[in-house]
């Protein structure tokens, strides 16, 4: 059986002490560049997969410095520190320039856990939206691949059909899971967090050029719930708080169909204009 | 005139090559080290007072790898990638262990941003709350040092007075600025962000320990926006989105008198129990 699009997209080869080699992938292609979820995911499968790990994913920030180009790139990923139960871990991913140095692409820290069993509640539960079986398919035809790599169905805020300037909200709910089927995982769930148009395509129901700068999710759930939700859907909301000069920030949030709280999730995006 | 207290406390001297010496400040203490927001606004500082520096600072990550020992520390800022208009840093603060080597305490990064003025828009507006005049100080009695360097005036969800197990709530809404008076700066909003107490305790009505694993400010303010507050107050809001198996996550915003929103800050968070 061969691997699914989204680990060829992600897969990475060791060359050791904690440097990978990995590739893009056309399926996952964007504008310019791949979508920013998948770097996103190969930044935390470099932690996954490095065999000094303790736990799991807790925190990911992933800082896009630069546009990836096509072709192949290598993720260094360092342990700074472990304590008991928790670990730090410095990430960055290169690139050979046009003069074959290597340049910073993008840059990232992954704090990890072994957690423990402790009192738990959800202050966010989900909102009480149609099921994903009640919400027709997007139809907008896609102008990039990556989005043809997953199914959405949006709720509420689907992305404008015509922009006439009257957008006057800028939150968005869809149901929305791999188009092949994957169960979800933690690299999964870290690249369906990015999966959000740019909030001021809605806010303005204007498309002006836009790219996510720095973007954190908080883990909520582990692989054993993860595993739970299966090719499940997965309830995405999407908001900002603040258009100013030329960035906006976002927050996230997305739920298991049964109603748990598997990541909140926060960027702050480059707008022109 | 002496300095103030927070620009002692988070004062670095150059040692070249992006380096900066510092050290703690008792006036800062907590529980275990310093206030997190003192050491947030240090790094943030070293960047702020590198010659490289492009812009103002957009997006502020900070991991808190261990307890900083009280005494010098050593913090390093690198400008790893310089575009047009952005520039990415990646810092860490270390610190001589035990047996004299130099341990990671913290790792962080900061992109800072040359901004232009562009169609910008709050979506948060601060929430109809009494003014600060209205509502009387915290009168907790203060079991940690740094406390008693800010005036807090809770409007919502104070610290319990009483440690019955009966919260149901986590969100905490209050006035807060340095005790002595000092202009808002960037440094001064990133410590802010990290004034509130454990969302647990509140929640639970239950104090178990707990500290900050990972901590990110957006800034939506510039410096210019922030002297306009000057010594003016600022409200704090904060609340979490799920507690889960030993660590919860903090969405926080923070206006101006005005009602301008000046951030946005998340973090999540240790507790025990």
């Amino acid at each position: 059986m061969s691997a699914h699009v989204f680990d060829q997209a992600i897969a990475l080869a060791a060359m050791g002490d904690g440097v990978y080699a990995g590739a893009t992938s056309p399926a996952y292609a964007n504008m310019v560049g791949p979508f920013g979820g998948v770097t996103a995911a190969t930044v935390l499968n470099a932690v996954m997969q490095h065999p000094a790990l303790l736990g799991e994913p807790l925190s990911l920030t992933v800082n896009f410095c630069a546009a990836l180009a096509d072709g192949p790139f290598e993720v260094s990923a360092q342990p700074v520190r472990t304590n008991r139960s928790t670990q730090h871990w410095v990430v960055s991913l290169t690139q050979a320039g046009a003069d074959g140095a290597s340049e910073t692409i993008t840059t990232a820290s992954v704090v990890t856990a072994a957690r423990r069993e402790t009192w738990s509640v959800d202050d966010e539960p989900m909102p009480a939206v149609p099921g994903p079986a009640e919400v027709p398919p997007y139809t907008v035809p896609s102008p990039v691949e990556w989005i043809k790599r997953y199914e959405m169905r949006p709720v509420e805020g689907a992305i404008p059909h015509t922009w006439d300037g009257s957008g006057s909200d800028s939150q968005s709910r869809l149901w929305m899971r791999d188009a092949a089927p994957r169960a979800l995982d933690l690299c999964g769930l870290a690249a369906l967090a990015d999966v959000f148009f740019p909030r001021v395509w809605l806010r303005r129901a204007t498309r002006v050029p836009a790219g996510t700068v720095s973007m954190t999710v908080y883990f909520h759930a582990g692989a054993a719930q993860l595993a739970e939700v299966g090719h499940g859907w997965v309830l995405g909301q999407a908001r900002a708080q603040a258009f100013r000069n030329g960035f906006f920030d976002q927050t996230a949030l997305l739920w298991s169909e049964a109603g748990h709280l598997l990541c909140s999730s926060h960027q702050v995006v480059y707008y022109k204009e």
